[in-house]
């Protein structure tokens, strides 16, 4: 689509002198990858938000999870996540290399459990349906689940391993994206965008989160979580390395636990648009990190947070050009997902603007379009 | 003991040119309301405090309940928080006429419930001693207690009113103090006192709280209290109108619910030094509160908190002279109730500052020396 345009020289340009190539709407993870991808490949890029790394980023855990988050239904989700993480350690180390930032990538994997026998019932019947995708997941007698974690409670009954499950810190990620893309040449303007613009030989990158549907119009829905994050009283790392998914009593939780002390507890999934904290979330979330792992009632509870998810009809992100609009990009829609598919998106984002992967098959199943309503009568018909 | 100095006219007087007549170390509620009244009479006052109203005021939830709070072995600190709690109603009206502070004083009463069968057995333990002593506690059947609060949960076994037991918001207290005691002429200054000097003819008031034992040598220990803040979504007043206090599942809790939506939920007591909020107390409190009233579950959780009460050996406040120092005044270890002794404590401090109260009989029981070596010995033997 677009070239490295006049002023471009050695991967770096000042844009302010000539409109920009690339307009990237929104400085979150999945925005500002976009623009460092663009930026090195010598493209004009300027990034717009009044608060940068204010939204879902924030407060997400940043689990790299496609195998324990790959849910029945969404086997072509699945598949894009699993994509993702598979480029996660390139992408990691890359940004490292570019901006000298730890960003908190680990992967001692992911232990999946279940405190009950309803819970653990209702645990293997999705890992079976993971094993039977071909994803890396074994199921572990409790003997083993304390083996390698011993501050598990002893009557959880059972558990699995998702080795290739791993994670990242969101709050590290999001200043070394912002670094990486400054360098590359990219600007960051405060100046909001509040509607798109008529098509000017440039390309508008969507990848405003939650405030893509007022932008573009697409199906993209608030989607409330809480979390919480507590720290080790001695500041130390805390007594567990695997990040712990695991339902409690009929309550979904995770815990991510983090090399300075931190511990993620998350998260609630509701249909609201508020960013309160409620009682009866902190409490749930509460009594099932504590049912889970109780050590965790003597750590300190640093942080109560709600932020909103960009969710879609079908909870898969919606990537590329929207419908009679071939100049304006979607990157959006990523739900809970928008920190593991952070890589495959600015791959995918930056592939369509240079016109480098415009027939990207992974792409197929995520095009703005499939909620356009021709295309849903084209689905019935076909 | 003091009289008025030369500079006092009509009350007021400007305390920089003149050394103090009264300098009191704590600018909490105890140390302003002596303040006030001290400068009231004329003398003049200055207040030391690096952080005015920061201690455990600020956390504190404001309970003025002598009836709840008579355990079992504290006779005389109940006769003295009965006492305290007689003067509030005037005190408050004083202090709102002196400054027009609204301090959310509320004559509600509070209902006091037992969740489970065991709960409410150990409670009933309570409220016999309590109506033992000829205080106003009326059991209530399920039903009146619905009748009065139809928000409290239905499995709530029983309870008892305590409707002479009030409440008041620490939060307006300590600013109108302030407002009160500066509109009489006492200077609040905030350099920290560090040690007691020499006698020099004036009188020194310790109301430092827990400051008091580096200051004074007396057994004022740290009690750890921790506390939520919950706020209706919608800002309106909570649903439910008295003070609750209660045992749920062997955890005592209490509701206390602000015109404002606010709602105060407390308090743990542990004999720590820290003031982290721990995950575990959070979940505690919590459960307690949202088995009592379910409806908290909806509200937001706003502020969770911590700080340390002076506590002494005997659960009671120091009250008088230090051994050997006629000169110092201690007014602290007032503990878990620190707001509603503070009318009582003004008055006795006062007292014995101008030598109009020198022999109240109330002190008797909360002297100084009752911890010292000496005062022991001779108990021995008497």
């Amino acid at each position: 689509m677009l070239t490295r345009g006049p002023s471009s020289t050695g991967g770096v340009n000042k844009g302010p002198f000539l409109a920009p190539q690339v307009t990237v709407v929104g400085a979150g993870p999945i925005g500002l990858a976009i623009a460092w991808r663009c930026a090195a490949r010598g493209l004009r890029v300027v990034v717009h938000d009044p608060a940068p790394g204010s939204g879902a980023s924030h407060v997400a855990a940043g689990m790299l999870a496609p195998v324990a988050e790959a849910y029945f239904g969404e086997h072509e989700l699945t598949g894009l996540l699993t994509e993702s993480a598979r480029r996660w350690p390139g992408f990691a180390a890359e940004l490292t290399e570019a901006t000298g930032v730890d960003i908190g990538y680990r992967t001692e994997g992911t232990l999946m459990v279940g405190l009950t026998a309803d819970d653990l019932a209702e645990a293997r019947r999705l890992w079976s349906y993971q094993q039977g995708l071909g994803l890396p997941v074994s199921l572990l007698r409790p003997s083993q689940l304390r083996e390698r974690e011993p501050a598990l409670a002893p009557r959880v009954r059972g558990g699995a391993l998702a080795a290739t499950d791993h994670q990242v810190d969101p709050r590290r990620l999001v200043p070394a994206l912002r670094l990486a893309a400054a360098r590359a040449g990219a600007v960051l303007v405060t100046e909001p965008v509040r509607q798109l613009s008529e098509p000017s030989g440039g390309v508008t990158v969507v990848a405003a989160g939650c405030g893509a549907a007022a932008l573009t119009g697409l199906p993209v829905r608030p989607v409330k979580g809480q979390v919480l994050r507590l720290r080790t009283p001695d500041g130390g790392p805390p007594g567990f390395r695997h990040v712990i998914r695991g339902y409690a009593d009929g309550e979904h939780v995770y815990l991510v636990p983090r090399e300075c002390g931190e511990v993620v507890v998350g998260a609630t999934v509701e249909e609201r648009t508020d960013v309160a904290v409620s009682a009866g979330a902190v409490l749930r979330l509460l009594r099932a990190a504590v049912d889970l792992m109780p050590e965790l009632a003597e750590y300190d509870l640093v942080e109560t947070i709600a932020g909103l998810r960009p969710g879609t009809p079908d909870n898969a992100p919606i990537l590329g050009p929207l419908p009679g609009r071939p100049d304006v990009l979607a990157a959006t829609g990523h739900h809970r997902h928008g920190i593991v598919l952070t890589p495959v998106t600015a791959d995918l984002i930056t592939g369509l603007i240079t016109g480098e992967g415009t027939d990207d098959p992974l792409l197929t199943p995520f095009r703005a379009d499939r909620f356009h309503p021709d295309s849903k009568e084209e689905d019935l018909w076909s």
